[in-house]
């Protein structure tokens, strides 16, 4: 092994990745990391939960799971790598090969040689020229400093008003801090819903949850001005001109790579404005290699360019280029299927590969299915989860995977991601052999009984709608007569309230005369899941109505208002 | 559609999915359902938590979703269907295409024409011939009589002492449910193990857990008798003529196809034993189909016959039997990699796929590593669970996974057995794209960690054992040079006490001149999880020392006394 000087720029997680693995593969490395923050890889995906209080320490974010803080000495005890922090690389020169950098805090500068560089400067949040965005209570969270003004911010405003502009992962995520920490909490969202990930189905039943949870979350309109008094944030104004007052504006619009460096360098840049890397992570320069935030990745489902800001995949980039840049390009990394995870209050969002709306717009023909059910037996204490399936209509392999609910979540999520990394197909997972037993999970798992109602859908045994179709039904004054057949008591408890019938499924085959005298009449049947539903289709349609239609997911899956 | 005749034998799992699937197909068919037990669609699996008292009602084990028993009403009502209890099928007539039945309780007899059969006639306890097999006290855990009998006896004798022969997974299973009913249990195996289905590395951390909660487990040493008084059970002889006196001894030695019915008609059984189907569920015969306990499947990684008892996989296979039967061999069963997971107090165990000793059996050259980690990351209350990978050494297809611990054993398990169903390798699953955020999992996920270690294993980047060949070491006077490399406050509260050398890593490159002055001498290092470990072997191997074995998992994965 050479002696190679590897220089990373960026030490939160891709960086300090590609520093370690570097130096792991190549003790005679010489490799520095320079942080322009004055901490290192700062555990970023919990800051939520420490603005919540629910991370008590602010070390635990930065040890590892040792206990150990990760500060420049850990870095040259335990790994053997210079880390220099609160030190800004000002330019790179690809001819020299070196970097300029410049302390923070001192304003000292100076000049680093490397063999090869690692760039990982990361990402920003996107702060879109609003009026009053410079006032005093308007701030992000996607820094350490940003954590630490909010805790201290929510902790002191308990019963406070705040304003969060985004209602993507980062805003539904910091909603839920606030809340926790005892503000008044309103998401305004642009786009008509929120978690874009999402198709609208499954967003509006995390909607219902965080409102049932306290938050006020207005969808379909932005913000126009913030308001202020004194330098201090006041409120905003909307764009439909409705006024909220608060103190605390978090804006969480999304993030955008940070690129200055690398665009005054001349290295590549997509079309999504990240950096251009091939598959060893190496970007239009030879000696320069990019992980995280700020590189642009393949999609492997549609081959598109992407940004792919997630700590998960800055790891495993920032591995393949640590390792490219001691070994040359002996690793590969093979782009993203875009899967990710949320937590909602006591739900769970989660979603991989393409949502209905994306495939689409990828150009797919999709076939859809909803399927809600329990996430194990009902006498282990079981808690719902709500799933959308989207296939690729001619070869049955599944295009994406999104499950919300109270239930286990990140069972059903982790397992069709690794479906979708396998190019399974509808027919694969119905017949997938699971681990499976009372406490974990059903007998016939969720994804598995989601597949098969997809592959009953497929093959024209099934028909159905997922609930926000029929309710453009009713709200367009078209309406079918709407079949409810679960049993009386459930009835009682809960149900839709539209002047819908209630016929049993156990009575149903004795009282057909009780439905539509016209067979061709549109007819919508559902129960709590819509199994029974399902049932009820199989039924009429052997009786020859040929119009019905299955209410995806039923009642559990419907994400408006229920009458009790 | 025609008026098929469907009679299908067996009402636990399999039967009553076959029987529900051919309705749902086929309004028309006439389904006849036989089953010997009262009940119906009992949820076997639960048996053990109905034992232990977590599962409050009776009922519950029998009930939809929604709450209703599924009886010959419930049947009749939402399925269309005849069910009848109580009622056994003593032969099939395969040309008259008639069964004969006798009803247990009353004595009546009769015949059923069919036009498709359906045989799922489940598994009976093997119960060896054993003296004192018949004395009152004696029992299994199969049956709802059993169970019924069970949660009675164990609520009436807190403080009394169970034996249960047999350390498979029902052994287990039953007890966790006897301690937390109250009894004192010891579990008897003759195997050198627990839990055959994992590699002795695992198995003996879950007994380690067991254990710990109070169970006494007995591996490597068989029951020779059971001893009773007055008729009633008062003890067990064991081989080496050891005595446990009991009032309780349940048999768990696994269970055996109920295939008499079958093979009096002529149907072909397989070298298992279990009833020969094709992919279509089809038997011998064309018009009868099988599912369930009582057929043997095909092994998708081995492509060998053979036995697999799990509700789920019942379940999958009914559902083929019951779609061919009315539709005419549609659908198709692709066999079972072997997925279990079962609970063990607060632990997990699970496995999919095949275990190292498996993988040999069958001929593979096979890799393996155990990986420790958190399930998340620390500032959310992790849990540690421990791994293992099993690969093809030519190929680096995953041949099995099998992952033990307080963590979310759950999701690792299920990601992993998709894994292997979509023929992923190790490389796949070392850059797999997963759900992440901090609440769900670590940001390099568990098992693309575990991947990370075999990947690097197969490049001979890491050289390293399991903590049972390091045992082994120890125990033959083969002591390596222990090197300890945590930090000094972890040290103190944990670990080996069998003279290792602590080096804390941050000093290792620092004190190379405290390892062995023969640079040949092999060295075992490891930390926690060995992680640290792997990074030691790194620096020593770079500084000329040739014989470093990293301890996979560390002391997490150390299945034996640690030093407090």
């Amino acid at each position: 092994m050479s002696t190679a000087r590897i220089v990373v720029i960026g030490g939160t997680a891709a960086g300090p990745k590609a520093a370690s693995r570097a130096k792991r593969l190549n003790e005679e490395a010489e490799v520095t990391l320079l942080q322009k923050a004055p901490e290192l890889s700062m555990a970023s995906c919990g800051y939520p939960y420490y603005v919540a209080g629910e991370v008590k320490g602010r070390d635990m974010l930065l040890a590892t799971p040792a206990g150990v803080v990760r500060d420049p000495a850990f870095f040259a005890g335990a790994k053997g790598i210079t880390a220099k922090v609160s030190t800004e690389v000002m330019a790179i020169d690809r001819k020299a090969k070196t970097v300029a950098w410049k302390r923070v805090d001192t304003g000292e500068t100076g000049h680093l040689p490397y063999d090869k560089l690692i760039v990982c400067t990361g990402s920003r949040p996107k702060v879109p020229p609003l009026p009053g965005r410079e006032l005093d209570g308007v701030t992000t969270l996607t820094s350490l400093e940003d954590a630490d003004g909010l805790r201290a911010l929510a902790a002191s405003s308990k019963g406070g008003k705040a304003v969060i502009v985004g209602g993507g992962l980062i805003g539904i995520e910091t909603c839920e801090a606030l809340i926790e920490a005892g503000m008044d909490v309103t998401v305004v969202e642009a786009l008509p819903q929120i978690l874009s990930f999402l198709d609208p189905e499954l967003a509006l039943l995390v909607q219902k949850h965080a409102t049932s949870k306290g938050a006020k979350i207005i969808t379909g309109v932005g913000i126009s001005a913030i308001n202020g008094q004194d330098g201090k944030v006041s409120g905003v104004t909307l764009a439909d001109g409705r006024e909220l007052p608060c103190g605390l504006v978090v804006m969480a619009i999304g993030v955008a790579p940070n690129t200055a460096l690398a665009k005054d360098a001349g290295l590549a840049l997509g079309p999504t404005g990240g950096i251009v890397t091939d598959e060893y992570m190496r970007t239009s320069d030879p000696d320069i290699y990019a992980a995280g935030d700020c590189v642009e990745i393949k999609n492997r489902i549609t081959n598109a360019p992407m940004l792919a800001p997630f700590g998960d995949l800055a790891n495993l980039e920032g591995r393949v280029a640590g390792e490219n840049a001691v070994l040359g390009d002996t690793a590969t990394f093979p782009g993203t299927i875009g899967s990710g995870i949320c937590k909602v209050f006591d739900f769970a969002a989660a979603s991989s590969g393409l949502s209905e709306r994306k495939a689409r717009e990828a150009g797919f023909d999709v076939v859809t299915a909803i399927n809600a059910s329990p996430d194990k037996p009902g006498f282990m204490g079981a808690k719902p989860v709500v799933s959308k399936l989207i296939a690729d209509a001619k070869t049955g392999r599944i295009l994406g995977f999104a499950c919300v609910g109270l239930g286990n979540v990140n069972r059903q999520a982790a397992e069709m991601a690794m479906a979708i990394l396998g190019g399974l197909t509808v027919d694969d997972v119905a017949m997938a052999d699971l681990p499976y037993a009372p406490p974990f999970s059903l007998a016939i798992d969720h994804s598995i009984a989601t597949a098969h109602v997809l592959q009953n859908k497929m093959r024209g045994l099934m028909r159905g709608e997922p609930s926000t179709v029929v309710k453009s039904w009713l709200d367009n004054g078209n309406k079918p007569f709407l079949l409810d057949v679960r049993g009386q008591k459930e009835f009682d408890e809960m149900r839709l309230g539209l002047g819908e019938k209630l016929v049993p499924l156990g009575q149903l085959r004795k009282r057909l005369g009780e439905m539509p005298a016209d067979k061709h009449a549109p007819i919508v049947t559902y129960c709590k899941v819509s199994m029974r539903g399902y049932e009820t289709q199989r039924v009429l349609e052997a009786n020859g109505y040929d119009n019905v239609t299955v209410m995806e997911g039923g009642l559990v899956a419907w994400p408006f208002q229920l009458e009790k």
